[in-house]
């Protein structure tokens, strides 16, 4: 794939990425880019002329024709790209530049390309196109995420931190159940990612959508079939061979199917950029549980020497600040009228290819901030000590509650823990001379006594961090069967400038 | 349900819907109001506490003491409301209430209530269940939207209308398949809504996530099993009683949940959407092929006697630009840190809210305007006349590139479109004249001329119609099957109020 | 004022505040309520009558009318509010309700009510009246939080804190300059609103903004005057009375004037919340150098007996994350076709109210955090040591450029910040080593052991925050000069309710 | 300015416009590439080395090493643009880059360059560059609009044409006086933009935001003058270069300058979005009272040889329907904490360009558009006949008020409407039939007659239309007076790659 004589482009005009230094070395930019949209249109093109022929509607000597034309970095790019304002899209001079390359091949090709599809045809099917690769690359990284995420885990299940809620430390937790929590959302993203991923349809419904022109050509060259089952052969073929699906009906002013896609693509965003924002909260210079090992070169400051900063953990969050207004300009485009609509189609290109660039590299960016991670427990440890004792408030409160109730636990321990911090005393020593002076028996002292220790119970950690190790484990199973690790949408769309 | 000491809320700070008439005879200030809201968490923490009864944690004799605090409507809502700035959330002071509810009813009853949860346990879950209704309510009046659509598609199959795209008539196209498409994108969504809806979780992680209290109670009340077994089966208690599932750890800053249901509702109300803005654009005075059936006192105006407005359609697409918006507030939510966050799950009640009757408020307009649709056949067909013929212009191309080749053809028809233009005479019969002296067969010129027919071919209508009305009846059947319409979900809450 | 009759008020729809609990005891809910908004299109109702009869055009008569009609108590609010749905907006029944109340007072008055307007008119001129009250009251927010800002930046000029980028303690600050970030932006959000709500005009065009009815009342009723200069006097009449200002031309669809409001409460909402994030951030149980004194029963939790929470400022980071996406559906609505288009106006009704509430509500919040913001001078200055006196390195480097050039001094802090870290010994000390090994003049070390002092130079803070409680005394002296705090937009509408 | 050595650029990844027809053709690619982003930043960078030399605090030999730094096309963009990956921001590389080509010219001179500012100080001053030259082709383009617009009103005064309600006819308006409306808010959206311009501020704070680096070096290298006059110099002469305003304190987390600039953008962008949709309704088919005049192949389409699309009008409508959802993210960067947030920042880089990008192609787009808009009288005319006369049932309402009272009238009206509609009689023929056996007199029956004429009074068009042009006409004359159309802000930024 190449972009075409690049003298045409002008330089100026060029972004190379200077304001969006996370995609520098993932696929956003390449899977997404000019380049890539216009072979994918290419792509759609020859597709519908080879479903064309496989339905007899176009004589074989297309086929070569069209394996010659496979290649879009023979097509002139920017001026294609400046032709498109007459029309107000890209596709009508793409049709008349392939016209042209097809008539080099072989006169009189330039017939059987384009034929019956209307712009939005080509635009919208090269859009799931594109959308079924972004999709394959973000579970491939978020394959990448999860296995990381699988490890840290399993192998921190009995580290425990202060657990965080509104700012304040709460209650002592497992790191591993809060690494299991990111997991979780990893994989549901994932899974449901994969399943709209599957069901990404082709759109082929002629200028008003019920394809009108691809009917009367049916009619007219195939007169031993009733054209109703021509066109849907012709449709299948088409989806089949870009490993897409048939809708019901064309969709042009149906915009679920972007709709959909736009909520997954940013729900994956999401997703990393949660478990991003943790990362940078936990790699503060006063918490310091986390930090992310940097290369060389990498987290540095341009003024201050010493600085170490969460790069990555920072640029997945700025990531996923982006994402979801997204989802506004994409929603807001299915109030769509008439069978084309004047604006809201137009609206969604540029949102969802920014959304497509926004999630590869914030999942690309997260599943390398997993695996860079470094968990330091003994800080971990240590910031537990900052309360003296009160993150242990609930734990001893639950153990009161059994032999005093629960409103007289409650009252103790809020009282022995404005003690503790008016007198700046340990929770554990207030509390103990509290129940003493209140005649508690020695058994519940030593009981109370006992809580105050970090390797106690966690709770439901091990539980939850093991129900949710099944499932990844259950998706890798399921991913080798099917031999790709993220890619459960079985169907690979192969046509992209494969000779056939 | 009512809503408490009427006398205690100040009248002046009253939503009665004066700026949201679109929701007035509708269940969307009902199903979500506050007092639902208070139903609802009631109904939570009384679930919790007949789960821990049935886990055998807590004696049976609470579960008399729960069926009488059923009713949210004997607490004081607004003094509940207004101590909720304390703690920052309304379930600080609920607890405190209904635990002096449950000491009234019998003594040392509060020791059972609010055992083991945290605030956002009460407040996640109350919201699934109210989502859970919410997401009936609008199941429901999906199934009475795609009934009166499938209607208007079967019966207007043949109906020929311009299908219009950016605006200007560009080809004919059946209105039964125009409503199809409708009826598709509304059979689609609520199918996926169906889904999100079944799969509905409760929220139970206390504090920091890992149950540590429940695990603790457990552990001190249930000697004879372990301690995660006791809580998985409080959990399945809790998650059976309300008509929810169990997730597999909490979900406390793991967003999705959230962020997938406000998409599956902004997903609806875009469908319903979409639908209306073809109606009030299909409805204007120069187009008026479409027109909403109103009642006395509707669709008129405070200054101009003879004004009919499309009310309905128009405040259905009000309703759908309000959604997209919604969204964004929703996923930047999934930007949550630590193990509860510091304003990101707080941003979420109202909008998720707003979302909510949005969504119930455009769907009911939406199924009541499709049940008062009426259609101008003539009108329809009368303006396929306002382009003296070039309408047909694509049909024609069609049936002279068989015949010429496709450039040629598309060329001629070119030129002629344009003279038919600039000489205001019909391109039936620019057509003809240009076919004569360019010496076209007189059976051409036949075919030709007879394509200028409303009653022609429409194309894949009859074949698309066919595929969604299939769908639909599909549905129906198997909502017939489990007892529903809409319905699919299977488990119904019916917890609210009830003795168990 | 008052809502009338509340025994028609379904009380299962009301909605009291349980999921907003900032607005609890702000103005935010009865400024903006619906029985707010019933009085200020009454209000506004009112003044166009009155604006006729002071221009000759309606009997002096209907003065005492418009007097007895003045409080909107005595209308049913919940039979308009139901009403509004058949022409989809209020004032349709609001323009018969009161036409029936002026009938009763006097026989034929019903006549000179709603003369001359639309709908439209009367509710964006209401808007715009409870914007000016909204914005009044947020200006009045602002100046507490100005007062106690400038207080605190005053006061804290010299305490010495570490200024922290992308998570990590970077060099020291003043944390009076810090006060003076948030000071300066406070005055300009103010000093913007105040100047938009100077200019918030009333809306007057008639149906379709050419004023013809009232230019055709004109022309019969006033035979002195070219009607032009009748309907110039009975707008500059209208405008008047109301305390806004008269436009240019009609702005039914330019709405310009709310895309502009918008804006400034967002930024006033955004302005808060950071000041708002960053008092949660610092509040954090690791960092500790600021805390929300909290008053008896709050910030508390429902199951942690020892929690403390910045309640306030979670609550207003929450408002101010909802505020942003309130803009899209508001800027969106911008899109209005025709002379009233067929739902962005509906549209912008509750998106508008609730981006006042939120402002209202956040900016409220904010001034009383201000005033109850505890700072541990201690706390910051512990947290400076937690770097082993890596917070020094630029300040160093600084010192050591000069004597050493800039290359040089940076590389050799870096290496003695590595050095540090890993040796877990301070920079002060692996510094002065490296300094003698290198050769350093006695001077030069002395200097740089020197610099390793919290009271050491804080740049440019005094000036700095100078140079803002200068602007903040300007902006009180204005104040007071023009008789209100934040209030420079002049005119104060005293329309309401009061007899003229 | 060039975008350095090509090879080195990925062809791949380049967008050269495909998905944005709008833009080509405009300066919105060009002004914001990260060419012209990458020369913004040396602009800036070198500004302050000046800065620093007219404060005697750099030697003056450093005047010809910036001289010869100043062209940004010698520095490798691709280069740089990776690089940035490392620190999160382009600068970091940029000031290496800078530094090694400092060397070059002169050793030593890479001690002067970057020196007492941090990479934001860079960025966000290179932004306000940016924006003070993108706000300069955006207002003049508004410019360009604002006297097409002026023209067409002027022209149109006394064109009648429907006014449209909710998609309705509803009164006669006259089309002069809907330009007149778009014109007005043009003039504003331009007035505001302008004044937003004129106080783009520099960015200088430092690491921390409190200059203390500079601090140290005024101190060290200006014994003559306090550090604090030697540091205002600095930023004075830093902000006078670039033809920027000084702030008080460092915004580095105080947001408003952003969201300020974004709301003025994304203003202008909705004005002309209000003004394209409103074409693009009225080029519908069926209503065709304007067109966009098209040049050869513009406005086809691939598949009907007759359509004439208004692309213009609909690419404008898409552009504005993208600009509100980026208001959302760059609000939402409101929300910083600490001295520089932790992803906040780096959120808003591509959300403002895109914003600017979007608004140069809109308001570009609409110039042209309103320089092509052909208008059809009679067209107008002949829609106003639709309606059988009900578009006047307004106007003859007032006159009937007038003699028989409103409520009568206004019934009367509606009764003879519904006769019309349902007889398919002319209104003016039923409601004369009624007058006269309602006993109306002659006099009444011949003005009512009279009424139904489309050159009757237009209400207040003239005095509209007039007051609109004045406005108009004075911001020309004072555009004139300062030498630049739309360029009311005085100060031109010239620092741009020219030797000083």
């Amino acid at each position: 794939m190449n972009a075409g004589p690049a003298s045409k482009i002008p330089p100026s005009a060029w972004d190379v990425g200077l304001l969006d230094p996370l995609s520098a070395g993932t696929g956003a930019a390449e899977i997404t880019s000019d380049s890539a949209w216009l072979q994918a249109m290419v792509d759609v093109e020859l597709a519908l002329t080879r479903a064309l022929i496989d339905a007899g509607l176009v004589p074989e000597e297309m086929r070569d024709v069209c394996d010659r034309l496979a290649d879009a970095g023979s097509l002139d790019l920017a001026a294609i790209a400046a032709e498109g304002r007459g029309g107000g899209n890209p596709v009508i001079p793409l049709a008349k530049h392939l016209g042209v390359a097809a008539e080099a091949v072989r006169s009189g090709a330039s017939d059987h390309i384009h034929v019956g599809a209307t712009s939005q045809d080509i635009v919208d099917t090269a859009a799931m196109l594109l959308a079924s690769r972004v999709a394959a690359e973000v579970l491939a990284q978020l394959d990448v995420l999860a296995a990381a995420l699988a490890e840290l885990a399993d192998s921190h299940r009995a580290t425990a931190m202060a657990g965080r809620t509104l700012g304040q430390q709460a209650s002592p937790t497992s790191f591993g159940l809060v690494v299991a929590g990111w997991l979780d959302a990893t994989l549901r993203a994932a899974e449901r990612l994969a399943d709209v991923r599957a069901a990404l349809p082709v759109q082929l419904g002629g200028a008003v959508g019920n394809l009108a022109v691809l009917t009367g050509i049916a009619s007219a060259r195939r007169a031993d079939a009733a054209s109703s089952a021509v066109v849907d052969q012709v449709i299948a073929a088409f989806a089949g061979r870009l490993g897409l699906s048939a809708p019901a009906v064309s969709w042009h002013t149906d915009r679920l199917v972007i709709s959909e896609l736009a909520s997954v693509l940013a729900a994956a965003t999401g997703v990393v950029g949660a478990f991003a924002i943790d990362v940078s909260v936990l790699s503060r210079t006063e918490i310091g549980e986390v930090s992310e090992r940097l290369g060389k070169g990498e987290g540095g400051s341009s003024a201050m020497p010493h600085k170490r900063n969460p790069v990555t953990a920072i640029l997945v969050t700025a990531a996923a600040r982006r994402a979801p207004a997204l989802l506004t300009t994409l929603y807001g485009s299915m109030l769509a009228e008439d069978q084309r609509p004047s604006g809201a189609w137009h609206a969604e290109w540029q949102a969802l290819r920014d959304l497509e660039r926004l999630c590869i590299s914030a999942v690309t960016g997260a599943a390398s901030l997993a695996e860079r991670l470094d968990v330091d427990d003994d800080r971990m440890r240590a910031n537990l000590d900052l309360t003296d004792g009160l993150v242990f408030s609930e734990r001893v409160t639950t153990i009161l509650a059994e032999a005093l109730g629960k409103r007289v636990a409650f009252d103790l321990v809020t009282k022995a823990s404005h003690e503790s911090v008016s007198t700046c005393r340990p929770l554990q020593v207030v509390l103990s001379g509290a129940l003493a002076s209140e005649g508690a028996s020695d058994e519940l002292r030593q009981k109370i006594w006992a809580a105050f220790d970090y390797s106690g119970d966690l709770g439901q950690a091990d539980s939850g961090i093991d129900r949710v190790l099944v499932k990844y484990r259950e998706r890798r199973a399921r991913a080798e069967n099917t031999g790709g690790a993220g890619n459960t949408a079985g169907a690979e769309n192969t046509e992209s400038g494969t000779p056939s």
